[in-house]
């Protein structure tokens, strides 16, 4: 049996506070099993198959094969298991039994576990497992609680967990984003058949047919990332676009990509927090912001909007969501998005409640972002040898399980992505139907080049 | 001045609880104000004066002029005002003043304040004067909850709370909706030049194409009115309905329906209430149930559905609703709708989030439910006479404040109507863009008509 010593490290040493809590991490993930001799081989042979078929049971038997350390096979009740999941020593088994949501990530990244079949498929199959026992469901809720993180963003750590996760390199994201407007959030796949390109423009469009933007429209943006959507609005709808993220990185490309387009006229992109837009718009706009914002700053995110919407001014909040409460998967919260929580739709609407604006539409896009990992995971596989000379062999797998962990939340609908429309209660002029959203759905390259007014 | 001494009396004395109350009412209603002989007239005249003047700043000084009982005026500071009210005895003010939401409907329907202009404009200014002036929130806010009552709707007062309203008469709900189905419930006006009775028809097929519904379907309908929408979606879908109801003379009124149409091997209608559905059905569907349900029952309601509805299948719920909590009209609430509370959104979402159900499109057609009031108010005006004679005066009065007054919280932004469509969290069969509620709205009575199969 093999157990590493070497303390856990993120792929780069980045300071800030999101990787305070390692030791917390590695006080478990580095526990020697087996040190005291055990009383037989044989007996503990049974105890740990034992314990593997628990959590089988535990986990709602998925069609799931375990093979451990010495290679005893623990089986599913079916005849065709969806993929084999190693563990490579004692310790990674129980481990993943005493916290799998928080340290099974670590022992993916770490080669400690690994699986033979689809990932996503795999992970799918555990959470629609996990959900189908009914009977463990306060020990799922409390296993599915723990080591999670009160999430506070202040100024200083919101800016702190988005440089951790988005700035990890402009280089690195544009191996496996669409090339036109490096959208790092769900693709609207009108026709099942887009590419990943034109998945992104379908976004953009809808979005923007949503909000029935006109020539000359001034929008603002809360969390731009690389600016594409900015550039889009103003290119292809006329608008006048003042655009806010928290990422040095992401907003030094946005500049660069606006003033080789000639477009730096039309679209500002501001480095400053959403809680400090200033101004008056025709339309709010925020496309993968809100779960980073946090649920307890709701109230203020709707004061902003409050304060800087027009009368007759439209918004619209595209976020990933959940069907019922429950924190961000720990190891995605800790390793990936620190700070990050996805709102149920109860839970989004204390945004629009208290500062009286109505909601017009929404529309859960889910299977979309399922869709859109397949596609980032393909072109991610294609330049996995890149990556790992970018970065190392532990940053591969833990991206790896990260895309494939999102896809198999998003399939098994752990995870939903939610486009919310919303204007002010006292605003009538609404379209009689959302026929508008449609009428050239199937083209979404050929919207009107009107309006590009200098 | 004139002050009527009769009591408040029900249009007809129907008994239940459902007017109970009434002693409350009157014992205000019939305050003689002005016994005692105040010090000198002028001195009473400009005290009511000053009254009526904060009265109009209390409501956000609205465009609406007052003329008192003595024929003095007082104007708000525009120079149009969108409608006069009179105030034709001194009693009325000061109960206006009191508890407006409570009493100013009862003294509407007694002819003691009256209206020269349109009444439901007058409403939507008074309301969005309400909604204007911030500096009285708290004021306001206690206004408005004043005289509600806790809303408990068990077995048998749901069903007085039913009957008081639908059970009216047949005839009379004849005189003034849609000929065809009597649908007494927001139509969808796909192209606002629809008539009431095309535009019903489109709010019928917009809602089975929401639900994808397939030849053969099982479907359940929680609140079926007129039977109506049950005989469209058997007639024009295919599917086999098990409706629900609690008025009797609604569902006697609807298998008549059904028989003369050879439709009772389709449609069955179910004289119960919606806790006690039963089967499995492909999809659920209620259309203008959920504001009779009161928020304490919608964790029951969830249960219902999630006992009822097949894996893969669908649901939708049609409901007014509101952008913030706030408790029906309390005038409302007693004379016309005992019982009744629109729910905001995020109310709404307590009937998915404990049951595993994903939210899949949200939908909300506030304008259209104003047209469909204009149209409902333009024919019941044309047989107004009708009414007094099957009803009485006060009754064509009360129903007169009650359509307007409805048609004011839409346009004004107090009332919204929710269309909510949801499926099972992991059924994963959501079709890729919502352009199939759209294919053919320009001609809804086009529907296919195959797939009636017996």
């Amino acid at each position: 049996m093999k157990v590493r010593q070497q303390p856990f490290r993120s792929p780069r040493n980045r300071g800030g506070d999101s990787f305070a809590d390692d030791r917390y991490t590695n006080q478990f993930i580095n526990t020697r099993v087996g040190d005291k001799p055990s009383p037989t081989a044989s007996d503990d042979k049974t105890f740990d198959h034992l314990t593997a078929k628990k959590l089988l049971q535990f986990i709602g038997e998925p069609p799931v094969r375990f093979v451990l350390w010495d290679g005893s096979v623990v089986s599913p009740g079916v005849d065709e298991p969806v993929a084999t999941l190693y563990f490579r020593d004692r310790a990674s088994l129980y481990l993943t039994l005493l916290r799998a949501e928080l340290y099974w990530g670590d022992l993916y990244a770490e080669g400690r576990v690994e699986v033979d079949g689809d990932l996503a498929e795999l992970l799918d199959a555990i959470y629609r497992g996990l959900e189908r026992g009914k009977s463990w469901a306060w020990l799922k809720w409390l296993y599915e609680s723990l080591g999670h993180r009160r999430i506070s963003n202040t100024f200083s750590k919101a800016a702190d967990n988005i440089h951790h996760h988005y700035d990890i390199g402009n280089d690195f994201y544009r191996l496996w984003l669409d090339k036109n407007a490096m959208q790092y959030t769900c693709a609207y796949y009108a026709d099942p058949a887009m590419t990943l390109e034109e998945a992104q423009t379908a976004k953009m469009s809808h979005v923007c047919r949503k909000l029935q933007l006109k020539p000359g429209d001034r929008v603002v943006e809360a969390g731009c990332g690389w600016g594409g959507f900015a550039l889009y609005m103003a290119q292809n709808h006329g608008a006048r676009v003042t655009a806010y993220n928290i990422s040095r990185e992401q907003v030094a490309y946005a500049r660069e990509k606006a003033r080789s387009l000639g477009l730096e006229q039309r679209v500002e992109y501001v480095l400053d927090d959403y809680r400090n837009i200033s101004g008056e718009f025709d339309a709010f706009v925020s496309v993968g912001m809100l779960e980073h914002v946090g649920p307890m700053h709701y109230p203020v995110l709707g004061q902003v909007i409050d304060g800087c919407l027009k009368p007759g001014g439209r918004g619209l909040i595209h976020s990933i969501g959940r069907n019922s409460p429950k924190p961000m998967n720990a190891w995605i919260e800790r390793r990936i998005f620190p700070g990050a929580y996805p709102p149920t739709l109860r839970e989004m609407m204390v945004i629009f409640e208290s500062n009286r604006f109505s909601v017009l539409d929404v529309e859960n896009l889910r299977m979309h972002y399922a869709r859109t990992l397949d596609c980032w995971m393909q072109r991610y596989e294609k330049h996995a040898d890149q990556v790992e000379k970018m970065m190392d062999a532990r940053f591969v797998r833990t991206w790896r399980l990260y895309l494939a962990g999102s896809k198999a939340a998003f399939t098994s609908g752990r995870l939903q992505l939610f486009q919310v429309l919303f204007a002010r209660e006292e605003d009538n002029d609404i379209p009689w139907s959302r026929t508008h959203q449609y009428t050239t759905h199937a083209d979404p390259i050929r919207d009107h080049r009107a309006g590009t007014d200098d």
